[in-house]
């Protein structure tokens, strides 16, 4: 065990051997009391004597932990009686294509608001339904910020306007919900959902990948506005239609039972901390730590503009990649894994996700301080 | 803890308290030295220090694991190099989509063996884009028997066949693979893959859902012959098109990288075993102490039909509905978890998939005798 990893065992006080500082983009650190919960119960949850991995998605212990995860999730995020809350499967991608599958007319329209690769993953799946407005880009400056609002050039009848909340390739994050009138707005919150409070009722829809904070990969959620829910045409797969997971309540078909259930895990987790007000808080915290390091060093240089700036992944470069290798090279044989750049922005990318703890981001900063000072 | 409960713990030598016996038709029972596996390696895979609930799908340690359960895939069913393995998302609800919109032109014609609600859900979505030909059916005698082959009405210019391989609601199974000529063979293996040998080589594409005999909800495994990979028309969803993820090797967006592991462990436990051949007698062997209890009793009565009886799902009727109810409710007190039946049937069913433990199959003769002489 390496000098870092001793001291999160130390720093937990728990019986943990090994575990490392995840910095990846996804699937990320899970709360140690998350994976504790899991692995205790993993041969029989308590009272029931199946495994989570084993029960029927038809019980009644299924439905409780379902219905727990749900109602959690609306706690921690305000969501009202007029939005459904769904668990699906397939990954913020195949969002991509059942946004526009049911929310556009066949050859209809709608805005997208692109600030990375992953909406213009989206505005590609968008554009085999109908016509794609792109009411702003930052690509010509390679997504080192968010768009101004005044920058916005809005189509008033498109069926919606899309964007994505947080760009983990580049590091920038929206802090404001962009204005768009009367048209529904739709957010890709796959990489910063349950990080801080969110107005959900700015938003016709919501969807989000669980496997940055909210749980393992293999899990979905779809916060869906109820007059939203329109009747599929008649030739739409059912599985690709809102409507078939509103009515069944994520039920139409086996859900991943086990996943579900680590989301359930993870809200508890969130509720005991004090919510989403005290996510946030935790998270400003470590973002500043290595913003800091950054804004006070000419070795390092941040890739986000400052008022753009991801409390969940920090990018920066160093003086050349040499270095960057060399840094990748030594923090990872320090403890400190996953920390190279997409290739995108090149350099190196930390991914402080909720779980992410504290020591983990001062190991960091203690590194950063370290490796400059011997090679700047 | 029950006495059922405490006579498995006995068997297995193991501290497992509580574990019960879940008849369920799935999710179901998987094998305890997976779930140990698991449980020990949740907060830290060996080396790894981290959990595989948190690992990137795209690091090394992931792809060992991927790599690792389709070779043994490969090995179990003899699956050669003219296939592509892969593991997508959405269950079989979402191939019935999958296979029409990929192997299907639109408005092109495909033959269905309609063996029960399953096949009937699967015909429902191929008519969403083409002509669906029943070239069998046994719905008018409620689906208690197999086609045989001299009824099938097949079409040879279909652009498949497709039929389901075992019927979970009926307690049906095919014994033989059905002879469609040149037409490619779709076969939805859901139910009954992994629990004997398949010849892989009469099919054009197989698919799926893990979890009844793979691993747990969430993760849908897809073999497809290399000539039925075919590119999608342009208007096709990108995670729709099976292209995607041959081309990716399912690595296109994340997958469901827990789901996959457990996978990999329970391939690991089938080839310890001795492979398909060996499960396949186990399997034979639990099925038949059930059915010859039904068989030498007037108070039991089987669904299917003999020679179309399922080793997964046993399927049986009591004298009325009343002494049904009382065997479930008493069943139930004594360990013995999700025995009813699915409604188009009524009555009873054990589901007894790969990784039931042969003392829970005698656990159940032993209760249906007593059932029967305290009730008969």
């Amino acid at each position: 065990m390496n000098k870092l990893a001793a001291d999160y065992k130390v720093l937990g006080g728990k019986n943990v051997t090994e575990r490392i500082f995840n910095f990846s983009a996804g699937p990320a650190m899970l709360p140690l009391p998350v994976l504790e919960e899991a692995q205790r119960d993993l041969l029989s949850l308590p009272g029931v004597g199946m495994s989570v991995l084993e029960i029927s998605h038809r019980s009644k212990i299924f439905e409780d932990i379902i219905q727990a995860a749900e109602a959690d999730l609306r706690t921690l995020l305000g969501i009202s009686d007029d939005y459904h809350v769904l668990f699906l499967q397939g990954g913020a991608s195949t969002q991509f294509s059942m946004v526009p599958m049911n929310l556009m007319e066949k050859g209809g329209k709608a805005d997208y608001l692109v600030t990375g690769l992953w909406s213009k993953a989206a505005v590609k799946e968008a554009k085999k339904v109908g016509t794609v407005n792109i009411a702003a880009s930052t690509e010509e400056e390679n997504f080192v910020r968010i768009p101004k609002q005044e920058e916005f050039k809005l189509d008033p009848e498109a069926a919606y306007v899309h964007y994505t909340s947080n760009n983990t390739i580049y590091g920038t994050e929206w802090h404001r919900v962009p204005e768009v009138g009367n048209v529904p707005l739709v957010c890709d919150a796959s990489s910063d959902i349950l990080s801080r409070p969110m107005d959900v009722s700015k938003h016709a829809l919501i969807y989000a990948g669980a496997q940055k904070n909210m749980g393992p990969a293999g899990v979905t959620v779809v916060i869906i506005r109820r007059d939203m829910v329109k009747d599929p045409p008649p030739d739409m797969g059912t599985m690709f239609a809102y409507k078939t997971h509103v009515e069944a309540k994520s039920l139409y078909n086996t859900p991943p039972v086990f996943a579900i259930y680590i989301v359930r895990l993870v809200c508890k987790w969130l509720l005991g901390l004090g919510g989403l007000e005290a996510m946030q808080k935790i998270n400003e915290e470590k973002a500043k730590m290595l913003y800091d390091v950054i804004d006070s060093s000419d070795f390092y240089r941040g890739h986000a503009q400052p008022d753009s700036r991801s409390l969940m992944n920090v990018t920066f470069r160093l003086p050349n990649e040499e270095l960057e290798k060399k840094f990748v090279k030594e923090a990872t044989a320090a403890g400190l894994d996953g920390l190279k750049g997409h290739r995108s922005v090149g350099g190196l990318r930390a991914s402080i996700y909720n779980a992410f703890p504290k020591e983990g981001v001062k190991a960091l900063v203690d590194f950063m301080k370290e490796f400059e000072n011997k090679n700047g």
